[in-house]
């Protein structure tokens, strides 16, 4: 067995174990340890920024780009919001032990669902050590224990959060397997990770789509994630034209950079004439580049004509396709065809059209008369969020504490037995 | 491409399609299919048995066993069994549409979770006809397309069931590929259909250990599964003496060779002398081998002496593993390492233990004072059931007709833009 695979084996087996206590915890211990762990962060601060600055000399020897380097640092700022962040987690409600539901059977039996943790969660990221804290601070409130392999780029800021967590764990008497970075930085680790179906109950990547086709394609172990957000906002005929605008720009420009930002604009072609033109100043001034379908370049004369790859595409960027459609029918199909199923919008004024898109549109999260970018665990109200999901199993959208959860059944008898 | 490879390429792709459709038909007319199915397995009962018996005539002449020629077999029994389980599923709540919960957030926006289907489920099992019934009828009722793949002596038996599915759903203008039966018998469709993750979204196998194991190792989509149950009934020390004694044997005795029935008796050693001889002679009398513990046999002078494979074993036959504990911890530590976190039943007078054992065993149906032959879609009140999940990711325990659909997220708003 390889050192790699040896490690690898030790810490799932350890978390494994510690899962078993990590579960049994009151909300009261772990919440104490979480507000611990922020306080210790605080005081340790200084010494965090020196392991942090290990990291960024590698990575600036290694002539990483600025927008690397800015997401690997741990300035004042990201220390301070990742102590927000453990504190507003504590702030949230316990998920364990919720009984969503309970009922009677009619021979007597008392049947209810528990909600319980899912046990080890393994996540994967790349070189952002403020993940690390969010992280482990969610799945340790939801009952789990952790194991963290963030980029081997922050391999020395993200051992020093370790060893800050684990002097609170012990302060609580949590075992320290409870939260652990994998210290070997070797891509092996990886895929060894990935093997150890036996005690890893739950695999979450997060990070650019190669990192999460990469962990999606060799892992044994369920992986929630999305690969992007490709997402549209359709402005039907009978749209409010300046909510739609407003809508339309929120959702384009307050941060073209994430997965709930619109990549794609679908205008019905009875309103695009009286939308377009303002609309399109509007992101003129704001650097949006408009790539449009024929029809588009018959009203917006200096846009750019689109061509196939721009539709469905994740520009991330002060980019957009804009495309005129006939009926919203042609809106959901290319939705349908194009969209990532993270985030889709209608703006209409027409109740039986919004109850349609709101049933028909098949994405985490469908919006009426509302902008894209509230996709997202805080503005829906689950509190923090650990990622988004796009695939249906377990959870479709934020996934909050609640996610990192499940339930199982339990019953109160009194001798019952099956005729 | 392989004609396997190309056919199961096309049953994905028209499911796929097929599955928005679905996904939107109102409850009545998903009812109104179901119960004509049903009519038309009673009024073909001739054909169908005579296409079955094509497939009983080469199960003979291959020599397969007698109990696998049980299952295989359409009598009038199954039959009316098949027609009882679609017009119970039709007797069950629609779970599309329903909004479990919604909430208001401080910007006005309102926001909720609507349940929806999954879209498209591949079933996965061995020759028994009865599923490709139960399966379709579940699958189509959640909303979702489903892709039949049984065993492959079954095929001309549900090839038949294929057709009386497809004639009823044409009479309802439901696309026949909301319900398929993969007409090829060799095992590469099976890989090529556990390739298809841009189609599928859930596979389910059901069947043998073999079966499960395959399917779960070569399976890019997600799989809900149990490979095996190995279920205990702890013996409290504060146990009613007969009230455990009634569970035990109905755990065990009343249906043996399923995964619900007890493997493991666990008996605390205060209650052990007391407890264990009539016990013994009331499982002696039902024909049931004891294969004891040390301190076990110093009780019990005719069991079997278990070894090592005893323990965690999934007998699934009237053979019992008994073992003495020194203390309710020891036998949850048992249960951890030996259980399949299956069902797990406690027997007790005391409160706290009653307690802590529900909440510390991980199982999907912990009980207390019942009989573990109630982990069941039926039993627990969920109705029909597709499977039992012992994962934890989606679904722990038995999936129901809520299993088979997921949540997204819906948010109604007056032109809210996120600051």
């Amino acid at each position: 067995m390889s050192d790699v695979k040896k490690i690898c084996a030790e810490i799932s087996r350890q978390a494994k174990e510690a899962s078993r206590k990590v579960a049994n915890l009151s909300s009261q211990i772990k919440d104490n340890c979480l507000l611990r762990t922020a306080e210790l962060i605080l005081e340790n601060r200084h010494s965090l920024q020196e392991e942090n600055k290990k990291d960024l000399k590698a990575a600036e020897e290694k002539g990483l780009s600025s927008a690397f380097i800015d997401r690997l640092t741990l300035s004042d700022k990201v220390i301070d919001s990742m102590v927000q962040g453990l504190r507003d987690v504590v702030a949230l409600p316990d998920p364990v032990g919720e009984v969503p539901r309970m009922w009677k059977r009619p021979n007597g039996l008392q049947v209810g669902r528990v909600r319980i943790p899912l046990g080890v969660i393994c996540m994967i990221y790349e070189s952002r050590p403020n993940v690390t804290i969010d992280a482990a601070g969610l799945c340790l409130k939801a009952g789990n224990a952790v194991i963290l392999r963030g980029g081997s780029d922050a391999i020395h800021s993200n051992m020093a959060l370790a060893r800050i967590f684990h002097q609170a764990l012990r302060e609580f008497d949590i075992p320290e397997a409870a939260v652990q970075v994998v210290p070997v930085t070797d891509r092996e680790a990886v895929n060894e990770l990935l093997k150890r179906e036996e005690e890893i109950d739950l695999v979450i990547p997060r990070g650019g789509e190669g990192l999460i086709r990469f962990v999606a394609e060799n892992s044994r172990i369920p992986v929630l994630k999305h690969y992007k957000g490709v997402c549209h906002v359709y402005v039907d005929k009978y749209a409010d034209i300046e909510m739609a605008q407003d809508i339309c720009f929120n959702s384009k420009v307050q941060r073209p950079g994430v997965c709930n930002a619109m990549e794609g604009m679908l205008v019905h072609e009875e309103i695009a004439k009286t939308f377009l033109p303002a609309m399109a100043k509007r992101f003129k001034e704001a650097g949006v580049e408009l790539r449009g379908c024929k029809k588009t370049l018959s009203i917006l004369k200096d846009a750019v004509a689109a061509t196939a790859d721009d539709w469905g595409q994740e520009f991330l960027d002060l980019i957009l396709a804009v495309k005129i459609v006939g009926s919203m029918d042609e809106a959901m199909d290319y939705i349908s065809k194009y969209g990532s199923n993270h985030t889709e919008a209608i703006v209409t004024k027409d109740y039986e059209r919004a109850r349609r898109f709101l049933k028909e549109v098949d994405a985490s999260l469908v919006l009426v008369n509302a902008s894209t970018r509230f996709n997202d665990g805080g503005q829906l109200g689950l509190g923090a969020e650990i990622g988004i999901s796009t695939s249906k199993l377990h959870a479709y959208g934020p996934m909050g504490l609640e996610e990192l959860t499940t339930t199982k059944f339990i019953a109160y008898g009194d001798g019952q037995i099956r005729e």
